[in-house]
């Protein structure tokens, strides 16, 4: 059966860049390496509007964030964490797992981070070193506002470090790495970036580096300043993914981040406003241009609707924690066009007809027709 | 200009793997992918020779060795790392790196361990926990006499967990994990298993268990015990790696596992007489069969046959570190057979001839087709 994946990451790779990594294996210590990985970097800069140092790992996106935690916080130290969603809690395990003290700002799944209570909280301990945020939080689909918080720390808490997940935001929405603040900003290889998982990337600022230096912690692989200082890899890096990513980044860049992120925010709002003319609900009250979550509805479990889906080869996703079989997450971050999400919302409604739902069906497709045709 | 890989890792990818590898890429969170782990896993055990549990990592071989000190060495424990080339001296780093005490056990660049030489340590230091090694030592092509140390340490001292860097050896050479004791092997994909880089494997004992549960080290994403909870991986696995290793393991069991370890040691007792019947030195006083590391005559840098090679299009490695400029490696660990070795010493002779060396010209490729058509 032909199959369409729409889970958030991995994400389909495109057709030409699997090839291209299909193409014989080239040593990394030599200068045709350098070079890709070199330009590679310069690539991703363009790609998180940043001025900083751009750090590689071969791992998923979890190493950048371990790297963002063992080296930024030492023993003691405290930091912010915003966990409104599964990849939120993560940062609090990782600032726990390496002795941090960490203040946890919880919202309910759906909810976004306000900077006002980041400011109080900080306000109340003025020692905070850290805030550790997602961009999108993709247990959820909900989108932080990361401009206001990272202004807002600008303005007030210049000391602060400020730690941005972007994995599931960075290509596929603007995030101004530099204009918005964000010392560190991590994304990984299989979401917007269209390439299998394997690949993890962050962004340096000079502030969090001279914090870095102070390390006072144990840590080994993940080690920003020893990558920094290697340059191409301190260790054997995952050397067919960064052609892919040399490749993709060009493709994204190509198209014109502009039109990438405005691409994104289209399938978005279609596939949004077709879930709520067919009466569903988001999850999100902010919902990001990357995925869109929603509830499924009343007596349904979730699980039934995307079994159904994917008995026509489309893939999404479940709820993640508690939110399992309450709601469904269909994708649209990376190598997606208006087609595919006309797709997912017939199949979508194809399934909800099938499980008799109350629904008004013929609306959803409708809607994401007069909206992908603008 | 058409390649020749003969590098020791990353090593050329079979051109059906790195086809399958193209294909569409899957969710890790499905059946179809845990199936497939799981398999992959089953098949690891098998090259492993080893009834021990598989855990794989998305990170170069560095991080399968990060988690085998920082999982199992306390702060303040005592271990015994032997050095004898630069992947030996990365465990005396990782052992410092974690807080452990590193009783280096340090040997010529060429030389191997000697199992009475770590007894003769540990019989003053018995408070040792850890003995870490290399199989096949890469910057020296040297082969440590694993079961000799393995089988010493399971006699006399069966408290003490005995990790293998089995990086550059695993499916190129025989190693017996279970019959020689090794606690937790190690290897990479991008070296016998022809894969690209970006994954590493490991194997751990119920002894190296039990050891990792209680240690009170900080670690997050190289955490054994939560992979091998989380079963198919706690983070994104590296989805098109997994397919890939699976494939290139039954590859090498179809091939038959003492066929693979049979074709290695001509490929490499081929080469080593080639060099040898040329008048050239080899480095390694035991020779590992998954490269060879021959000494540059006198008075030529090694970088200018490499130079030469490189110019036909044969990629070969130079010395690492004091040994740069000094030998060149030639790698015969993976997808290689017969006419490889033959290009690579016709190749060497053409370098060495233009660098106006004195060698017994056509005494090598004649040696190298004598054992080759044995």
């Amino acid at each position: 059966m032909k199959r369409y994946l729409m889970t958030p990451g991995p994400t389909p790779v495109p057709e030409d860049i699997a090839l291209l990594m299909a193409k014989p294996i080239i040593h990394h210590r030599t200068d045709e390496f350098k070079k890709v990985f070199d330009e590679t970097k310069q690539l991703i800069k363009r790609l998180f509007k940043t001025e900083n140092e751009i750090v590689m790992f071969a791992s998923s996106g979890t190493g950048s964030m371990e790297a963002a935690v063992s080296n930024v916080l030492n023993e003691g130290e405290k930091a912010i964490s915003i966990n409104a969603g599964k990849f939120g809690e993560r940062w609090s395990k990782l600032i726990k797992a390496f002795g941090g003290v960490n203040l946890e700002l919880t919202y309910e799944y759906g909810d976004y981070a306000k900077a006002e209570d980041i400011k109080a909280l900080i306000d109340k301990n003025p020692d905070v070193k850290a805030v550790y945020i997602q961009a999108s939080e993709t247990s959820t689909g909900t989108f932080h506002p990361i401009d206001e918080i990272g202004l807002m720390l600008k303005e007030k808490y210049p000391e602060i470090i400020f730690v941005v997940d972007g994995i599931t935001a960075y290509g596929a929405i603007d995030v101004e790495t530099d204009k918005w603040n964000i010392d560190i900003g991590i994304t990984g290889s299989q979401k917007a970036l269209m390439l299998p998982p394997g690949l993890s990337i962050l962004s340096v600022s000079e502030k969090a580096i001279k914090k870095i230096e102070k390390s006072t912690n144990r840590f080994y692989y993940f080690d920003i300043l020893g990558e920094l200082k290697a340059r191409w890899g301190n260790y054997t890096p995952a050397v067919s993914l960064v052609f892919g990513l040399n490749a993709a980044v060009k493709k994204i860049l190509d198209e014109g981040l502009e039109n990438v992120f405005k691409r994104h925010r289209l399938l978005a709002e279609a596939t949004r406003e077709a879930v709520k003319s067919l009466g569903l609900r988001l999850l999100s009250k902010r919902p990001a241009d990357s995925l869109t979550a929603v509830y499924s509805p009343d007596g349904i479990d979730s699980s039934e609707i995307i079994k159904l889906m994917k008995s026509y080869g489309v893939e999404i996703s479940n709820g993640q924690g508690h939110l399992k079989g309450k709601i469904f997450r269909i994708a649209h971050l990376g190598y997606f066009d208006k087609p595919d999400m006309l797709l997912a919302i017939s199949v979508l409604e194809i399934a909800l007809k099938k499980l008799n739902v109350n629904a008004n069906f013929g609306e959803g497709i409708k809607k994401a027709m007069e909206i992908l045709s603008e």
